[in-house]
Protein backbone atom coordinates (compact mmCIF):
# COMPACT_ATOMS: atom_id res chain seq x y z
CA UNK A 1 0.00 0.00 0.00
CA UNK A 2 0.87 3.43 -0.76
CA UNK A 3 1.73 5.56 2.42
CA UNK A 4 -0.49 8.58 2.36
CA UNK A 5 -0.36 11.97 4.15
CA UNK A 6 -3.60 14.22 4.02
CA UNK A 7 -3.57 17.56 4.43
CA UNK A 8 -7.23 19.12 5.22
CA UNK A 9 -7.59 22.76 5.31
CA UNK A 10 -10.51 23.88 8.02
CA UNK A 11 -12.68 26.94 6.21
CA UNK A 12 -14.98 27.36 8.44
CA UNK A 13 -13.37 29.25 11.42
CA UNK A 14 -14.13 32.51 10.96
CA UNK A 15 -12.85 35.80 12.14
CA UNK A 16 -10.99 34.94 15.25
CA UNK A 17 -11.05 37.98 17.68
CA UNK A 18 -9.10 38.49 20.84
CA UNK A 19 -10.12 35.76 23.78
CA UNK A 20 -11.42 33.47 21.09
CA UNK A 21 -10.76 29.79 22.54
CA UNK A 22 -9.14 28.68 19.15
CA UNK A 23 -9.49 25.25 20.11
CA UNK A 24 -12.85 24.93 20.49
CA UNK A 25 -13.13 26.90 17.11
CA UNK A 26 -11.02 24.45 15.61
CA UNK A 27 -13.20 21.16 16.66
CA UNK A 28 -15.94 23.09 16.18
CA UNK A 29 -15.24 23.52 12.71
CA UNK A 30 -14.30 19.78 12.07
CA UNK A 31 -17.17 18.79 13.30
CA UNK A 32 -19.66 21.45 11.10
CA UNK A 33 -17.47 19.50 8.45
CA UNK A 34 -18.36 16.26 9.54
CA UNK A 35 -14.72 15.11 10.78
CA UNK A 36 -13.28 14.43 14.08
CA UNK A 37 -9.78 14.74 15.12
CA UNK A 38 -7.53 11.19 14.91
CA UNK A 39 -4.77 10.34 16.87
CA UNK A 40 -1.36 11.20 15.72
CA UNK A 41 -2.87 14.54 13.85
CA UNK A 42 -0.61 17.11 13.62
CA UNK A 43 -2.77 20.56 14.08
CA UNK A 44 -1.21 23.28 12.23
CA UNK A 45 -2.65 26.42 12.99
CA UNK A 46 -1.84 29.85 10.76
CA UNK A 47 0.29 33.03 13.63
CA UNK A 48 -2.10 35.10 12.72
CA UNK A 49 -5.43 33.62 14.49
CA UNK A 50 -3.09 32.87 17.44
CA UNK A 51 -1.79 36.13 18.03
CA UNK A 52 -5.27 37.83 17.17
CA UNK A 53 -6.87 35.32 20.20
CA UNK A 54 -3.75 36.35 22.57
CA UNK A 55 -5.01 39.75 21.57
CA UNK A 56 -1.87 40.68 19.95
CA UNK A 57 -2.81 43.23 18.55
CA UNK A 58 -1.57 46.63 18.52
CA UNK A 59 -3.12 50.03 17.27
CA UNK A 60 0.41 52.32 16.30
CA UNK A 61 -1.80 55.60 16.70
CA UNK A 62 -1.38 55.07 20.70
CA UNK A 63 2.46 54.66 20.06
CA UNK A 64 4.83 57.22 20.71
CA UNK A 65 8.07 56.22 19.00
CA UNK A 66 11.43 56.56 20.60
CA UNK A 67 14.57 58.73 19.26
CA UNK A 68 16.13 55.44 17.88
CA UNK A 69 12.74 54.52 15.67
CA UNK A 70 12.66 57.58 14.46
CA UNK A 71 15.91 57.64 13.14
CA UNK A 72 15.56 54.68 11.75
CA UNK A 73 12.05 55.36 10.50
CA UNK A 74 13.98 58.22 8.04
CA UNK A 75 16.68 55.81 6.51
CA UNK A 76 13.52 53.41 6.27
CA UNK A 77 10.56 55.25 5.06
CA UNK A 78 8.64 53.56 7.34
CA UNK A 79 5.92 54.91 10.16
CA UNK A 80 8.15 55.74 13.14
CA UNK A 81 5.61 54.22 15.35
CA UNK A 82 5.95 51.00 13.10
CA UNK A 83 9.24 50.77 13.61
CA UNK A 84 9.33 51.31 17.43
CA UNK A 85 6.81 48.20 17.35
CA UNK A 86 9.40 46.34 15.32
CA UNK A 87 12.05 47.41 17.64
CA UNK A 88 10.14 46.44 21.13
CA UNK A 89 10.26 43.02 19.55
CA UNK A 90 13.99 42.85 18.81
CA UNK A 91 16.78 42.08 20.02
CA UNK A 92 19.23 43.11 16.99
CA UNK A 93 18.58 45.44 14.37
CA UNK A 94 20.37 43.77 10.99
CA UNK A 95 19.30 45.76 8.20
CA UNK A 96 17.23 49.02 7.96
CA UNK A 97 17.01 50.73 4.69
CA UNK A 98 14.27 51.53 2.27
CA UNK A 99 14.53 48.04 0.40
CA UNK A 100 13.97 46.40 4.26
CA UNK A 101 14.03 45.97 8.24
CA UNK A 102 15.73 42.47 8.99
CA UNK A 103 15.91 42.11 12.69
CA UNK A 104 16.96 39.21 15.34
CA UNK A 105 14.18 38.35 17.62
CA UNK A 106 14.80 36.92 21.22
CA UNK A 107 16.07 33.38 21.16
CA UNK A 108 17.35 34.19 18.12
CA UNK A 109 14.58 34.09 15.16
CA UNK A 110 15.94 36.56 12.14
CA UNK A 111 12.92 37.68 10.16
CA UNK A 112 11.39 40.73 8.35
CA UNK A 113 9.78 43.34 10.68
CA UNK A 114 10.12 41.37 13.51
CA UNK A 115 7.80 39.60 12.29
CA UNK A 116 4.98 42.86 12.55
CA UNK A 117 2.31 42.51 10.37
CA UNK A 118 -0.64 44.01 8.50
CA UNK A 119 -2.07 41.68 6.33
CA UNK A 120 -6.07 40.06 7.78
CA UNK A 121 -5.75 42.75 10.81
CA UNK A 122 -9.11 45.47 10.54
CA UNK A 123 -8.00 48.76 11.02
CA UNK A 124 -5.49 51.11 9.29
CA UNK A 125 -3.32 51.52 11.81
CA UNK A 126 -3.73 48.33 13.56
CA UNK A 127 -0.34 45.84 13.44
CA UNK A 128 -0.27 42.31 15.01
CA UNK A 129 3.11 40.72 16.81
CA UNK A 130 4.60 37.67 16.82
CA UNK A 131 3.42 35.80 20.26
CA UNK A 132 6.04 36.28 23.10
CA UNK A 133 6.95 32.29 23.11
CA UNK A 134 5.22 30.14 20.12
CA UNK A 135 6.56 27.45 21.36
CA UNK A 136 4.57 28.24 24.86
CA UNK A 137 1.52 29.25 22.05
CA UNK A 138 1.72 25.57 20.87
CA UNK A 139 1.88 24.11 23.88
CA UNK A 140 -1.48 25.70 25.43
CA UNK A 141 -3.05 25.21 22.12
CA UNK A 142 -2.25 21.17 22.48
CA UNK A 143 -3.01 21.24 25.78
CA UNK A 144 -6.48 21.99 25.27
CA UNK A 145 -7.65 20.32 22.11
CA UNK A 146 -6.37 17.16 23.71
CA UNK A 147 -8.42 17.95 26.54
CA UNK A 148 -11.59 18.35 24.48
CA UNK A 149 -11.11 15.88 22.07
CA UNK A 150 -9.90 12.75 24.18
CA UNK A 151 -6.91 12.60 21.26
CA UNK A 152 -3.04 12.89 21.51
CA UNK A 153 -2.21 15.37 18.68
CA UNK A 154 0.66 18.13 17.89
CA UNK A 155 0.02 21.66 17.03
CA UNK A 156 2.64 23.71 15.00
CA UNK A 157 1.90 27.31 14.63
CA UNK A 158 3.02 28.40 11.07
CA UNK A 159 3.80 31.61 9.76
CA UNK A 160 5.23 32.96 6.32
CA UNK A 161 8.73 33.95 5.88
CA UNK A 162 11.03 35.31 3.21
CA UNK A 163 14.65 33.46 3.17
CA UNK A 164 17.91 33.49 1.74
CA UNK A 165 18.83 32.61 -1.56
CA UNK A 166 15.29 31.67 -3.05
CA UNK A 167 12.56 33.34 -4.44
CA UNK A 168 9.17 33.76 -2.63
CA UNK A 169 8.32 32.75 1.02
CA UNK A 170 7.55 29.25 3.01
CA UNK A 171 5.66 28.66 5.52
CA UNK A 172 7.78 27.74 8.62
CA UNK A 173 7.43 26.52 11.58
CA UNK A 174 7.59 28.78 14.68
CA UNK A 175 5.99 27.28 17.39
CA UNK A 176 5.78 23.79 17.87
CA UNK A 177 4.55 21.20 20.57
CA UNK A 178 4.22 17.63 20.61
CA UNK A 179 6.57 16.41 17.85
CA UNK A 180 10.20 16.93 17.59
CA UNK A 181 11.38 19.48 14.93
CA UNK A 182 13.92 17.33 13.30
CA UNK A 183 14.26 13.79 12.20
CA UNK A 184 18.21 12.71 12.06
CA UNK A 185 19.43 9.81 9.53
CA UNK A 186 22.35 10.85 10.72
CA UNK A 187 24.50 7.05 11.30
CA UNK A 188 21.58 5.10 9.44
CA UNK A 189 22.54 2.91 6.44
CA UNK A 190 21.58 3.75 2.97
CA UNK A 191 20.82 1.49 0.33
CA UNK A 192 24.05 0.12 -0.02
CA UNK A 193 25.47 -0.03 3.38
CA UNK A 194 27.09 3.26 3.47
CA UNK A 195 26.34 5.62 6.97
CA UNK A 196 24.01 8.50 5.97
CA UNK A 197 26.19 11.65 6.86
CA UNK A 198 24.12 14.68 6.42
CA UNK A 199 20.63 13.76 6.08
CA UNK A 200 18.85 15.69 8.95
CA UNK A 201 15.65 16.86 8.02
CA UNK A 202 13.43 19.88 9.07
CA UNK A 203 10.40 18.00 9.58
CA UNK A 204 8.15 20.98 11.24
CA UNK A 205 9.19 22.85 8.62
CA UNK A 206 8.04 21.03 6.08
CA UNK A 207 4.77 20.17 7.89
CA UNK A 208 4.53 23.76 8.02
CA UNK A 209 4.77 24.31 4.13
CA UNK A 210 2.50 21.02 3.07
CA UNK A 211 -0.13 22.66 5.69
CA UNK A 212 0.37 26.16 3.44
CA UNK A 213 -0.90 24.21 -0.12
CA UNK A 214 -4.29 24.05 1.96
CA UNK A 215 -4.33 27.21 4.11
CA UNK A 216 -2.73 29.37 0.75
CA UNK A 217 -5.61 31.71 -0.36
CA UNK A 218 -5.31 34.26 2.48
CA UNK A 219 -4.33 32.54 5.95
CA UNK A 220 -7.36 33.93 7.40
CA UNK A 221 -10.03 32.00 5.07
CA UNK A 222 -8.04 28.77 6.24
CA UNK A 223 -6.06 29.48 9.02
CA UNK A 224 -5.90 25.78 10.15
CA UNK A 225 -5.11 22.55 8.79
CA UNK A 226 -4.82 18.93 10.02
CA UNK A 227 -1.62 16.71 8.70
CA UNK A 228 -2.70 13.40 8.62
CA UNK A 229 -0.19 10.36 9.03
CA UNK A 230 2.37 11.21 10.57
CA UNK A 231 1.34 9.01 13.68
CA UNK A 232 4.91 7.47 14.02
CA UNK A 233 6.07 11.10 14.93
CA UNK A 234 3.65 12.34 16.95
CA UNK A 235 4.50 12.52 20.66
CA UNK A 236 6.51 9.94 21.21
CA UNK A 237 9.75 11.47 22.07
CA UNK A 238 10.09 15.24 23.91
CA UNK A 239 7.99 18.20 23.55
CA UNK A 240 9.57 19.56 20.53
CA UNK A 241 10.65 23.12 20.39
CA UNK A 242 10.88 25.18 17.54
CA UNK A 243 14.40 27.11 18.95
CA UNK A 244 16.02 23.42 17.88
CA UNK A 245 15.41 25.23 14.21
CA UNK A 246 17.10 27.69 14.70
CA UNK A 247 20.78 27.97 13.87
CA UNK A 248 23.13 30.99 14.86
CA UNK A 249 25.07 32.35 13.13
CA UNK A 250 29.02 30.68 14.51
CA UNK A 251 27.40 27.16 13.27
CA UNK A 252 25.84 28.70 9.98
CA UNK A 253 27.13 27.03 6.89
CA UNK A 254 26.22 30.04 4.46
CA UNK A 255 27.43 32.33 6.80
CA UNK A 256 29.37 35.39 5.44
CA UNK A 257 28.80 33.60 1.90
CA UNK A 258 25.86 35.65 1.25
CA UNK B 1 -15.99 20.58 2.70
CA UNK B 2 -12.71 21.13 4.08
CA UNK B 3 -10.44 21.35 0.85
CA UNK B 4 -8.06 18.30 1.08
CA UNK B 5 -4.69 17.73 -0.68
CA UNK B 6 -2.82 13.85 -0.25
CA UNK B 7 0.47 12.99 -1.05
CA UNK B 8 0.78 9.67 -1.72
CA UNK B 9 4.37 7.93 -1.74
CA UNK B 10 5.36 5.01 -4.04
CA UNK B 11 7.14 2.16 -2.43
CA UNK B 12 6.89 -0.19 -5.72
CA UNK B 13 9.74 1.86 -7.49
CA UNK B 14 13.14 -0.46 -7.04
CA UNK B 15 16.16 -0.04 -7.86
CA UNK B 16 16.92 2.43 -10.27
CA UNK B 17 20.12 1.91 -12.92
CA UNK B 18 20.91 4.21 -16.13
CA UNK B 19 18.56 3.52 -18.55
CA UNK B 20 15.65 2.63 -16.75
CA UNK B 21 12.50 4.51 -17.94
CA UNK B 22 11.05 6.41 -14.79
CA UNK B 23 7.73 7.32 -16.33
CA UNK B 24 6.86 3.20 -16.41
CA UNK B 25 8.30 2.59 -13.53
CA UNK B 26 6.22 5.50 -11.99
CA UNK B 27 2.78 4.23 -13.71
CA UNK B 28 3.95 0.42 -12.98
CA UNK B 29 4.23 1.23 -9.53
CA UNK B 30 1.07 3.14 -9.23
CA UNK B 31 -0.89 0.30 -11.24
CA UNK B 32 0.70 -2.65 -9.03
CA UNK B 33 -0.65 -0.53 -5.98
CA UNK B 34 -4.27 -0.45 -7.21
CA UNK B 35 -3.91 3.55 -7.83
CA UNK B 36 -3.73 5.78 -11.26
CA UNK B 37 -2.47 9.06 -12.21
CA UNK B 38 -5.45 11.58 -12.05
CA UNK B 39 -5.49 15.08 -14.20
CA UNK B 40 -3.87 17.70 -11.88
CA UNK B 41 -1.32 15.31 -10.23
CA UNK B 42 2.02 16.63 -9.32
CA UNK B 43 4.36 13.72 -9.36
CA UNK B 44 7.44 14.65 -7.23
CA UNK B 45 10.73 12.59 -8.23
CA UNK B 46 13.63 12.38 -6.28
CA UNK B 47 17.08 13.52 -8.05
CA UNK B 48 18.57 10.89 -7.59
CA UNK B 49 16.75 8.27 -9.30
CA UNK B 50 16.25 11.01 -12.28
CA UNK B 51 20.60 11.10 -12.20
CA UNK B 52 20.44 7.41 -11.59
CA UNK B 53 18.51 7.17 -14.63
CA UNK B 54 20.30 9.57 -16.61
CA UNK B 55 23.40 7.88 -16.18
CA UNK B 56 24.76 10.58 -14.21
CA UNK B 57 26.80 8.63 -11.93
CA UNK B 58 30.77 8.94 -11.88
CA UNK B 59 33.33 6.62 -10.21
CA UNK B 60 35.44 9.39 -9.34
CA UNK B 61 38.48 6.83 -9.52
CA UNK B 62 38.69 7.35 -13.02
CA UNK B 63 38.98 11.10 -12.54
CA UNK B 64 42.04 12.94 -12.61
CA UNK B 65 42.32 15.84 -10.35
CA UNK B 66 43.28 19.52 -11.68
CA UNK B 67 45.97 21.55 -9.98
CA UNK B 68 42.68 23.47 -8.66
CA UNK B 69 41.13 20.88 -7.27
CA UNK B 70 44.25 19.35 -5.48
CA UNK B 71 44.85 22.90 -4.23
CA UNK B 72 41.42 23.18 -2.59
CA UNK B 73 41.48 19.20 -1.52
CA UNK B 74 44.11 20.28 0.89
CA UNK B 75 42.21 22.99 2.23
CA UNK B 76 39.12 21.27 2.37
CA UNK B 77 40.25 17.55 3.25
CA UNK B 78 38.13 16.13 0.67
CA UNK B 79 39.33 13.67 -2.00
CA UNK B 80 40.71 15.52 -4.44
CA UNK B 81 39.54 13.39 -7.31
CA UNK B 82 35.81 14.51 -5.92
CA UNK B 83 36.74 17.79 -5.51
CA UNK B 84 37.19 17.90 -9.34
CA UNK B 85 33.85 16.34 -9.94
CA UNK B 86 31.94 19.16 -7.69
CA UNK B 87 34.69 22.17 -9.33
CA UNK B 88 33.29 20.84 -12.78
CA UNK B 89 29.80 21.71 -11.92
CA UNK B 90 30.45 24.81 -10.26
CA UNK B 91 30.32 28.11 -11.94
CA UNK B 92 32.46 29.68 -8.68
CA UNK B 93 33.01 28.69 -5.75
CA UNK B 94 32.01 30.53 -2.60
CA UNK B 95 33.68 28.40 0.34
CA UNK B 96 35.95 25.91 0.69
CA UNK B 97 36.91 24.81 3.74
CA UNK B 98 36.93 21.41 5.97
CA UNK B 99 33.01 22.60 7.37
CA UNK B 100 32.11 23.22 3.72
CA UNK B 101 32.19 23.52 0.14
CA UNK B 102 29.46 25.54 -1.12
CA UNK B 103 29.59 26.66 -4.85
CA UNK B 104 27.46 28.33 -7.44
CA UNK B 105 26.13 26.09 -10.68
CA UNK B 106 25.31 27.13 -13.58
CA UNK B 107 21.89 29.46 -13.74
CA UNK B 108 23.06 30.70 -10.17
CA UNK B 109 21.90 27.84 -7.90
CA UNK B 110 23.65 27.73 -4.80
CA UNK B 111 24.67 24.39 -2.86
CA UNK B 112 26.95 22.28 -0.66
CA UNK B 113 29.08 20.31 -3.08
CA UNK B 114 27.49 20.98 -6.20
CA UNK B 115 24.59 18.73 -5.72
CA UNK B 116 27.33 15.82 -6.26
CA UNK B 117 26.11 13.57 -3.63
CA UNK B 118 27.19 9.65 -2.50
CA UNK B 119 23.86 8.62 -1.04
CA UNK B 120 21.80 5.62 -2.20
CA UNK B 121 24.68 4.85 -4.95
CA UNK B 122 26.73 1.84 -5.22
CA UNK B 123 30.19 1.74 -5.20
CA UNK B 124 32.54 3.15 -3.07
CA UNK B 125 34.04 5.53 -4.79
CA UNK B 126 30.84 6.75 -7.01
CA UNK B 127 28.98 10.14 -6.36
CA UNK B 128 25.34 10.93 -8.19
CA UNK B 129 25.55 14.21 -10.27
CA UNK B 130 22.63 16.79 -10.38
CA UNK B 131 21.13 16.80 -14.06
CA UNK B 132 22.26 19.28 -16.58
CA UNK B 133 19.03 20.92 -16.44
CA UNK B 134 17.11 19.82 -14.34
CA UNK B 135 13.64 21.54 -15.91
CA UNK B 136 14.50 20.13 -18.59
CA UNK B 137 14.24 16.64 -16.87
CA UNK B 138 11.02 17.19 -15.88
CA UNK B 139 9.27 18.34 -19.03
CA UNK B 140 10.67 14.80 -20.37
CA UNK B 141 9.39 13.24 -17.68
CA UNK B 142 6.16 15.40 -17.96
CA UNK B 143 5.33 14.48 -21.43
CA UNK B 144 6.26 10.66 -21.38
CA UNK B 145 4.03 10.26 -18.29
CA UNK B 146 1.36 12.22 -20.19
CA UNK B 147 1.54 10.50 -23.14
CA UNK B 148 1.23 7.09 -21.80
CA UNK B 149 -1.30 7.60 -18.83
CA UNK B 150 -3.17 10.46 -20.57
CA UNK B 151 -3.21 12.57 -18.18
CA UNK B 152 -2.48 16.20 -17.33
CA UNK B 153 0.16 15.98 -14.63
CA UNK B 154 3.25 18.55 -13.50
CA UNK B 155 6.67 16.60 -12.64
CA UNK B 156 8.77 18.66 -9.52
CA UNK B 157 12.24 17.24 -9.56
CA UNK B 158 13.47 17.48 -5.78
CA UNK B 159 16.16 17.25 -3.79
CA UNK B 160 17.31 17.64 -0.09
CA UNK B 161 18.75 20.62 0.92
CA UNK B 162 20.75 22.61 3.81
CA UNK B 163 19.41 26.51 4.24
CA UNK B 164 20.76 29.63 5.63
CA UNK B 165 19.12 30.20 9.12
CA UNK B 166 17.57 26.82 10.21
CA UNK B 167 18.80 23.30 11.31
CA UNK B 168 17.87 20.92 8.86
CA UNK B 169 17.37 20.21 5.69
CA UNK B 170 14.42 20.58 3.58
CA UNK B 171 13.42 19.44 -0.30
CA UNK B 172 13.54 22.11 -2.56
CA UNK B 173 12.08 21.79 -6.39
CA UNK B 174 14.95 21.92 -8.75
CA UNK B 175 13.28 20.82 -11.99
CA UNK B 176 9.79 21.84 -12.58
CA UNK B 177 7.58 21.37 -15.60
CA UNK B 178 3.86 21.96 -15.83
CA UNK B 179 3.71 23.81 -12.79
CA UNK B 180 3.86 27.77 -11.85
CA UNK B 181 6.60 27.84 -9.26
CA UNK B 182 5.38 30.99 -7.29
CA UNK B 183 2.08 31.58 -6.19
CA UNK B 184 1.53 35.53 -6.34
CA UNK B 185 -0.88 37.22 -3.74
CA UNK B 186 0.46 40.68 -4.09
CA UNK B 187 -2.05 43.36 -5.12
CA UNK B 188 -5.28 41.27 -3.72
CA UNK B 189 -7.22 42.44 -1.04
CA UNK B 190 -7.00 40.94 2.68
CA UNK B 191 -9.92 39.96 4.84
CA UNK B 192 -10.40 43.80 5.60
CA UNK B 193 -9.28 45.31 2.00
CA UNK B 194 -6.37 46.42 2.52
CA UNK B 195 -3.86 45.49 -0.46
CA UNK B 196 -1.40 42.32 0.43
CA UNK B 197 2.36 43.32 -0.76
CA UNK B 198 4.13 40.82 0.22
CA UNK B 199 2.89 37.54 0.11
CA UNK B 200 4.30 35.92 -3.00
CA UNK B 201 4.54 31.96 -2.03
CA UNK B 202 6.89 29.49 -3.32
CA UNK B 203 4.57 26.87 -4.14
CA UNK B 204 6.87 24.45 -5.88
CA UNK B 205 9.37 24.10 -2.82
CA UNK B 206 6.43 23.62 -0.33
CA UNK B 207 4.70 21.14 -2.85
CA UNK B 208 8.64 19.60 -2.61
CA UNK B 209 8.15 19.99 0.76
CA UNK B 210 5.19 17.84 1.47
CA UNK B 211 6.33 14.93 -0.60
CA UNK B 212 9.40 14.47 1.62
CA UNK B 213 6.82 13.84 4.54
CA UNK B 214 6.31 10.24 2.83
CA UNK B 215 9.89 9.90 1.18
CA UNK B 216 11.93 10.88 3.86
CA UNK B 217 12.81 7.34 5.19
CA UNK B 218 15.54 7.53 2.89
CA UNK B 219 14.52 8.66 -0.40
CA UNK B 220 15.66 5.53 -2.59
CA UNK B 221 13.04 3.47 -0.67
CA UNK B 222 9.87 6.13 -1.51
CA UNK B 223 11.70 7.83 -4.57
CA UNK B 224 8.48 9.32 -5.75
CA UNK B 225 5.25 10.98 -4.07
CA UNK B 226 2.30 12.03 -5.99
CA UNK B 227 0.79 15.28 -4.72
CA UNK B 228 -3.32 15.70 -5.45
CA UNK B 229 -5.41 18.20 -5.03
CA UNK B 230 -3.84 21.54 -6.60
CA UNK B 231 -5.56 20.52 -9.59
CA UNK B 232 -6.53 24.54 -10.53
CA UNK B 233 -2.59 24.84 -10.58
CA UNK B 234 -1.37 22.55 -12.87
CA UNK B 235 -1.02 23.20 -17.08
CA UNK B 236 -2.82 26.44 -16.74
CA UNK B 237 0.14 28.42 -17.56
CA UNK B 238 3.12 28.43 -18.22
CA UNK B 239 5.54 25.76 -18.58
CA UNK B 240 7.15 26.27 -15.37
CA UNK B 241 10.28 27.06 -14.35
CA UNK B 242 12.98 26.33 -11.41
CA UNK B 243 14.77 29.16 -12.20
CA UNK B 244 12.14 31.51 -11.25
CA UNK B 245 12.59 30.23 -7.88
CA UNK B 246 16.95 31.71 -7.38
CA UNK B 247 17.38 34.51 -6.17
CA UNK B 248 20.21 36.66 -7.22
CA UNK B 249 22.28 38.41 -4.60
CA UNK B 250 21.32 41.85 -5.96
CA UNK B 251 17.89 41.18 -5.11
CA UNK B 252 18.40 38.79 -1.90
CA UNK B 253 17.14 41.22 1.10
CA UNK B 254 20.05 38.59 3.21
CA UNK B 255 22.52 39.33 1.32
CA UNK B 256 25.40 40.56 3.54
CA UNK B 257 23.67 40.46 6.67
CA UNK B 258 24.54 36.61 7.36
Amino acid sequence: MARTISVIGLEKIGLVKPGDDVALLILDSLKSEGQELMDGDVVVVSQKIVSKADGLLVDISSIKPSRRAISISKRTKKDPRLVELILRDSRKVLRADPQAVIVERKHGFVCLNAGVDKSNVRGRTVYSRLPEDSDESAKELRIHIEKMSGRRIAVIVADTYSRPFRVGQVEFAIGISGIEPIVDYRGQEDLFGYELRYKFVALADEVAAAAELVMGQGTEQVPVAIVRGLTRLVRNESEGSSRKLLLGRRRDLFSKIL
